[in-house]
């Protein structure tokens, strides 16, 4: 149901669980609302083979959607520009308008006292080195831009892993390429006291209406959270008045 | 460097991004802790072929370690019992001691007033099914108790998704099967106003010492954060004398 995508996230800090990864969370929720249900999500670090193995597997699967986020930095652990070029095999290019963005972004931070030298060196200029052929996406935030390309049927976007460089990308650069697609979400509390009297309803609710459903329990208090998921409104509205009819009391979350 | 792990999470509520990931965060950082380099995180949905393929695609790769978290419970979308005993060819089988164990649990709730019906049904049977053969890990806070089994070279465990179960039965269950192992962890903050200047640095750090390194820039602040990992402190302690003697002024965390 719906269209398909992945996500890869990147990050040793995320292997190691210094970091929470919350960039996944932000990206399956943005491509869920837009119609696309997120298969999978794989987490690597910072290395160069690990990155193009698990791009090349999940092309392997052909997505209609993988965003890749985190990498894109200057320091020795990002690479995942370079990852992603081998993965397909592309030529990385040193782009001058990207050198001369990051120039000028650096020259900014030097003006307001946030680095001590605006020079540009070789770890701000690996940021400019970009697959040939790519579309550059805009950093709005940071210095290192992101990339967007097609592969066969799947559209790729990389990101930076900094939650607001990352964040501010995906709304002006990814989301008005992913199209108009809706995918509704229904959140709802059902008033009962133990959610595995709910089971057998929700399973007869899932074979009968063109849906998907979550339920999670909130302890083991009165209520009982449940999602419902579907292209049509319709649809979910028939599956709430068919488990409501059933003798489960809903309330809008 | 070190032995290798993998982590699983299972839930569509992560695919949708209406839950944050924090377990494969809390499980690679005790992992890590413990000495083993989380190498992969997968996370997949409450889908009994998604999970068999990817716990099949985890053990080609032949980890010491694969930690599994997510759907033991008694709901629809509770899965995971069923599909890891399907990737491995195991038959699952009702377990008369689990059986009686979840009983007393729901009759403790019962009493408590925290559900309406202290009764054995179908959805809280399901929780006594277990691959047959497993080491059972005990529950101490839910009703669904958790697996251990080796693989060939592989020890895995299947744990709850609820974070307080599932922490509960890793320090309870799990820690004490990972061994003795360790694998050091050094915070430093590094008193420096452009992380790019730091970068070659580290890289000759790296090819120097046995260890690994991170750095995250704390926005464009004074400092930049540092850490270190490592089997030997003396290691680790060279290292970060190696990049002082550069230049890099740090502080502990």
């Amino acid at each position: 149901m719906g269209m398909f995508a992945e996500i890869i996230t990147i990050g040793d800090e995320l292997l190691t669980g210094n970091t929470v990864d919350s960039n996944s969370a932000f990206i399956a929720q943005k491509l869920t609302e837009k119609g696309y249900w997120v298969r999978r999500i794989t987490t690597v670090g910072d290395d160069v083979e690990e990155i193009k193995t698990v791009v090349r597997e999940v092309l392997s699967r052909e997505p209609e959607v993988l965003v890749i986020a985190g990498g894109l930095g200057p320091t020795h652990d990002d690479v995942t520009m370079l990852a992603v070029a081998r993965a397909l095999n592309l030529e990385l290019e040193l782009r001058e308008d990207i050198l001369k963005r990051i120039e000028e972004f650096y020259l900014e931070l030097y003006k307001k006292g946030f680095v001590d030298d605006p020079k540009i060196n070789e770890a701000r200029k690996k940021m400019a080195y970009i697959p040939r052929g790519v579309e550059i996406l805009n950093n709005t935030v940071g210095a290192a831009p992101g990339a967007f390309l097609i592969y066969k049927n799947t559209k790729i976007f990389v990101l930076p892993g900094m939650p607001r460089e990352m964040k501010a990308m995906f709304e002006n650069e990814v989301s008005p390429k992913l199209g108009k697609g809706k995918f509704i979400q229904r959140k709802l509390l059902a008033e009962i006291t133990d959610e595995s009297k709910l089971a057998p309803l929700l399973v007869e609710a899932l074979n009968r209406f063109n849906i998907k459903i979550h339920s999670s329990p909130k302890g083991f208090g009165k209520y009982i959270g449940i999602i419902l998921f579907g292209e049509s409104e319709d649809e979910i509205e028939r599956a709430r008045r068919f488990i409501e009819e059933r003798g489960i009391k809903f309330e809008e979350v």
